[in-house]
């Protein structure tokens, strides 16, 4: 891109916002023009910003009229988990780069039209799969790669929430989505990039148990799959942290490997390794020093990459929908190909 | 029973013996008077025992023999893991109460056959699922009981081992069985009854990846199951834990219910309770009181019952052995009946 402003816009005000909003006063290339909510009725409130910086983004009621009418350079995706696909795809369509709410989409249509189209026009493609930037799980990574565990055999992932308040349509699947492309997404991302390893097969299960006010969003959901390497992983995922708890989330990760045992615990805070050498209950933690939205910008002005690339971003959003599949269906469902 | 001496022989030294000789000072009428090796060539040192109170087993080389000249009371069974469930057999059709290290078998119908005699023959079988006995695991089961998270509907435990040395008879599944039935089964059971629930299907992996030279024993496994009650279950089991962990096990459960999660951690010696009142990490345990022993010396002279009566030793076992088939035959197993 050229060193003109790149016009900004968000749709929708329901997912991790902040991740772009809370970062923008650092790049003054980034000007945020306009603003329209993923379905009708989407309270815009956190996403209604106006900075010091000038930026004074117009409100939209249509978010297709907003995109026809800015011709932006970014369109952010934030919206209902169902729009947030659609809109990704009209968003690059129109030759928009995207910074977008996981999981890409919400069936492997949705996300293979987005890799072709991000493919076909070049684009610059960033999910919010921010966790990788948490220094535990960014720490962890570069451990892995630097072998200190040896080879990942065994991985064992958590998410935990707390219920608090949802919002009406995370009742339906239709625009819920479900647990695993949701919540699950992260830890199925964050394992699979911590470890180093690809998921060959896939089975789980899913359901709403305590919850019966949202049936369509499985406040239970547990899921395991194969590893490349003919080891294998399990992730279990709940809303049922109860409200006293010390934090909102409770996020794991246990990579048991040929050489070592490698641990993210106190609520996704510390990592714990041991090696046959060593036991460290506290590894040093290494900040990563970079942002999503710092790589996103690097990435387009080709001085960077993201931390999570669009490739990735889409294979991890196709195997939290094949796992939900396989809840659905009571199946295992083998994922190589060729 | 009777008042007399109940007259006790040893088969094997490979098992837990230590759960019975270390208790054994406190029960003067039992009467330790022979033993002999569950096959050919197995050390016995750790059952040659001789105390204070005149304990002199004679050493005999075939088990058979040394049963039917004792004619014992009780024989405890403590060999090579294949031998355990014949061995039982044996000792049941001859009318000898048990106590035997798990699981009762290795097959679906050597348990049937031991469930068979138990009950036909009127014995007291105590199984060595000694994990009961321990205070956070104990606590916790009384803590379930009492509602305290209510409905348990996501389950999860890990049993994790340094690999150390072990003997050459790992190397074959035809005598060490499978790593779901000689450690994932103290996982299978405590989960079971602390939680309260009942599996109602399984699927499950293993393999030996990092032992090349013990290729029968799995040293990675993973569980799932469904649960009785709508929920699931996780068991991520390894002998991958390094040598300088700060100990041999590190065994956890982690339940989260309707109303409360709780979890035993650190290696199996804290619980952590959170309610939506309350965030306790270090719930006050409850010491049981009573031991293996002491428990089957009480159901044998009708003063008490056994913490873990025959019929849950069975299932367990059970589950364990289709839970192995389940991993070898690639398939989700229901264990729904009629």
């Amino acid at each position: 891109m050229d060193d003109m402003p790149h016009k900004m816009v968000f749709v929708g005000a329901t997912g991790h916002s902040h991740l772009v909003l809370g970062e923008l006063e650092h790049y003054s290339q980034l000007r945020y023009v306009a603003c329209a909510p993923s379905y009708p009725g989407e309270d815009l409130g956190r996403i209604e910003y106006v900075d010091a910086d000038g930026h004074t983004p117009q409100v939209y009621d249509d978010w297709r009229i907003m995109l026809d009418r800015e011709t932006p350079d970014i369109v952010v995706v934030c919206g209902r988990h169902d729009t947030n696909g659609p809109i990704a795809i009209e968003a690059a369509q129109r030759g928009c780069h995207i910074i977008a709410e996981k999981p890409a989409g919400h069936s492997l249509d949705e996300i293979a039209t987005l890799r072709r189209l991000v493919a076909e026009k070049g684009l610059t493609y960033a999910s919010m799969l921010a966790m990788r930037y948490e220094a535990p799980f960014y720490t962890a990574h570069q451990l892995v790669r630097q072998g200190l565990v040896g080879e990942p055999y065994l991985v064992a992932a958590q998410k935990s929430y707390r219920w608090g308040v949802r919002p009406d349509w995370y009742g339906r699947r239709s625009t819920y989505g479900s647990t695993m492309t949701w919540v699950g997404i992260h830890a199925f991302d964050y394992a699979r990039w911590v470890a180093g390893v690809e998921y060959t097969s896939v089975c789980a299960y899913h359901a709403n148990l305590g919850h019966p006010e949202r049936p369509g969003c499985q406040d239970v959901a547990t899921v395991m799959a194969g590893l490349h390497n003919g080891g294998s992983a399990l992730f279990n995922l709940d809303y049922l942290r109860p409200e006293a708890a010390s934090t909102h989330g409770d996020d794991r990760l246990r990579i048991a490997g040929s050489a070592g045992v490698l641990e993210i615990c106190d609520c996704g805070s510390r990592l714990h390794v041991i090696t046959d050498e060593k036991d460290t209950p506290s590894w040093p933690l290494q900040d990563p020093g970079r942002t999503l939205l710092g790589d996103f910008v690097a990435a387009l002005e080709d001085r960077g990459d993201l931390l999570a690339p669009a490739e990735e971003a889409f294979s991890i959003a196709e195997f939290a929908v094949r796992a939900t599949q396989a809840a659905d269906e009571r199946r295992t469902i083998s994922l190589q190909t060729g």
